[in-house]
């Protein structure tokens, strides 16, 4: 027995409303740090992310799990819980962490499901431009009230490819695709947030995304907006993705198969 | 006879004021894109880009030289006049186009004075995040009204440093830079805007920067701030500099010649 349709609307339409909560609230420690750095406070700041991190994933769960208590959770920083529910929340309370410790105004929340295995809803909320990318299985992507569709370039030349990268990877890795892609002539971007950079190709203002390997919660949300907006990805959940991550590639079609040959060079 | 304080602090002044309002106007260029993605018109896109970088580059060239008729100027879409006049302006008037023509928010307007052959003003200006950043020569940097220090970190392994490349310089150039970055244990953004990361890394947000080269009105403003923030950079006009770029190195001390070393690699 499957989610019915009313079921996973009511999760989608919750689930645009608590990333916008938990933004909101994210928002408010972020300004705290620019207060921080006026006072030059550096030790207080780090204290102040990891705050912001562990209370702005217990307001998520908190609402989630109130309005459906039988729904499994997996979040960065409180482990899982359920995991083998119908329904599986699987959450990044702030995506960017470096770039909301030092000031760079490229973070996000990050909110998706995994409805009877399959990723169904992505939710991207980032407070500082007051943009929420959300998108649901069947029904299309969207930033605020407008449409996406990824963009149509048929050659990684024709626009900006967004990479993203962790110390848990090889140098050679990043640094062979960055190669590889300026060789094409191609152009890349890393803002220091994985998660929004996925929401920018499915808003058609990247023509790609790379990452050698993202954990589940930094990418199944984008992976939704982006397969909502046209566009595809490789099958994240192959193998242990859920639990182990995974390598994530995204486009439209034809640019999906030049990011996979350069990612493969 | 050099210029006096005084006629130095009124360009200064004027450099903050027309930058604000270079600033806005273009960002109402910027708002209409967004209604351009709304109605798909690709095309019409590029030609709004290209409209507004030469409509905010007068502007600026309009209002510096009316109030100061007998300095010189030095613009991205202008070309130059009277490059030997004791006081050079440097301008780019939308520093990161392809971020203006695809929808990120990370573009800038760069201003920048040269008097006596010395870089003695750096303003740039992010109208997105209401950000001025600011610096004279012997008066310290800031950005709005409050001061800024660079990041005060011993090795890169302590923070984010910006890089940026052009299509000008070989791919094996920047790939090499990310690859000997990431083996010491730092980490790298491209936001796309070569200016506008300068500026951050004057804010502390960014431990250094390193572009393989650069044109003096991408570079001029944010080595003014950095330097003003208490930081340092390689000799930037030497040799031609002024007229055909150079590299562009940025950091405390420390972290300087730790960039200047892996850009040697």
């Amino acid at each position: 027995m499957s989610l019915t349709s009313e079921a996973l609307t009511q999760r989608y339409q919750l689930a645009c409303e608590v990333a916008q909560a938990a933004a909101d609230f994210a928002l408010t420690f972020y300004q705290q740090r620019q207060q921080l750095v006026v006072e030059r406070k550096a030790g207080n700041m780090q204290d102040l992310v990891s705050r912001a991190d562990r209370e702005v994933e217990d307001l998520i769960r908190s609402r989630l799990q109130t309005a459906f208590p039988d729904d499994g959770f997996l979040g960065e920083e409180g482990g899982g819980s359920q995991a083998s529910a119908r329904c599986l929340w699987v959450v990044d309370p702030i995506d960017g962490t470096s770039c909301f410790l030092n000031g760079l105004h490229t973070w996000c929340v990050a909110i998706a499901a995994v409805v009877d295995g399959e990723p169904s809803i992505g939710v991207i909320c980032d407070p500082n431009h007051r943009e929420l990318f959300h998108a649901c299985k069947g029904k299309g992507a969207w930033l605020n009230d407008v449409p996406m569709q990824v963009h149509q370039g048929a050659s990684l030349q024709e626009g900006m490819t967004g990479i993203s990268n962790s110390p848990r990877i090889a140098p050679r890795r990043i640094a062979g695709f960055v190669q590889a892609l300026l060789d094409q002539g191609g152009m890349f971007v890393r803002s220091g947030s994985g998660a929004l950079t996925t929401a920018y190709v499915a808003a058609g203002r990247l023509i790609g995304f790379y990452e050698p390997h993202m954990n589940a919660w930094d990418a199944l949300a984008g992976l939704v907006l982006v397969r909502e907006a046209g566009g595809v990805s490789n099958d994240f959940l192959a193998g242990d993705g859920l639990s182990s991550g995974n390598a994530l590639m995204l486009g439209n079609p034809a640019i999906y198969q030049q990011i996979k040959a350069l990612a493969d060079h």
